[in-house]
């Protein structure tokens, strides 16, 4: 039985590239929202409003643009999180891996797409397809660990 | 000595369970906080308010008990995340099985504690044990970490 | 070929070590918050504002130094996280020890100053230097796992 946590586990493999790709995503939300704070001069502290050039400038915290970033931001935290720290458990749990390929895949294009949804926006429901196709991917691997973890105990 | 990330290993295993109980918990804080936009029509984006049936209907972004599941699922991400974390190194350190099993009870109990006492919502100090009972046991951990780390350095 | 992770692996115990001081500063933050809380009686739920100690005190949702807290704590969540998330892969992908450590170090260090910088506060740009700093750290390790793995496939 080779190691679990090695490059040399396909699994392991096709883990670390998608979830890298999604963990940058997720990064990229910060300079997005610091995009449009420079954009609509909608800075969150008192100190960053010496940029907005007018004297007693007040901060900014119901900017549209900028709260939607940081909704989409705080949803990939909730949902990318999760997927990642079961997803490291799901590996010991040793899948087939064309099956946790699929996982891994499904989960990133529903990420990739609810982002999109969410920053364009899409009308509704667009974005819940990203959501829930996160979230079912997620859940899946979840009762995978369970039933074999309980076979374990 | 046999390996450490793998079902065979107690810890491990123990470990899987728990924390894959405590981030189905978290996840589910995602569609409470639905439920509550959807029966409070507090929708926070303008492409949603489609869904409230009356022409011009504005976002509403302090809701009561949208805002209030949002804190909650904001502390679970806050908290079990650095459990989680903390938690994968912890299991390197090789602690008693029994050990470490205590450690993930006395987590997973205080945040699904944690929740019902934010969520009804229990009167203070209520949430507090939930809170401190989920923290003391994630420094407990930590303690155990850094202890044997220097061991080996 | 040794094991990778374990805390004899060099690279593993520096990340247990330096991960776990990070993680340990972003649970303070939350006591941090609590402080600014009951200092300022801003409290953010109704069952809370007994300890204001006025009948029918409401909650505090706007405190400036509450919420400048919770957005340093946020901030922390939002690269803290990806961090271990992309480091623990990272060490699959057997980093020279020293550059690992070195990796480590500017990240954990980045974020205390950008704590530091964020709480006094300190005159911008002072903190974006913690967060490009703990952020191009990031970027660094997810080039050398997306690197390595392709060569697995």
């Amino acid at each position: 039985m080779s190691a679990i946590y090695t490059l040399d586990n396909p699994v392991f493999r096709d883990f670390a590239i998608h979830s890298t790709a999604v963990m940058l995503k997720t990064l990229a939300m910060g300079p997005v929202t610091l995009y449009y704070r420079v954009r609509n001069k909608a800075y969150c502290n008192k100190e960053d409003t010496v940029w907005v050039g007018e004297k007693g400038a007040k901060p900014v915290l119901d900017d549209e643009d900028v709260e939607r970033s940081r909704r989409c931001h705080l949803n990939d935290l909730e949902n990318i999180v999760p997927y990642f720290m079961i997803g490291i458990v799901y590996i010991a749990a040793r899948p087939k891996p064309s099956t946790a390929l699929w996982h891994f895949r499904i989960f990133t294009a529903s990420r990739f797409f609810f982002t999109l949804a969410y920053m364009i926006p899409l009308p509704i429901p667009s974005r819940g397809f990203g959501y829930y196709g996160g979230l079912f991917t997620t859940l899946s691997m979840a009762y995978t660990i369970i039933k074999e973890a309980l076979n374990h105990v």
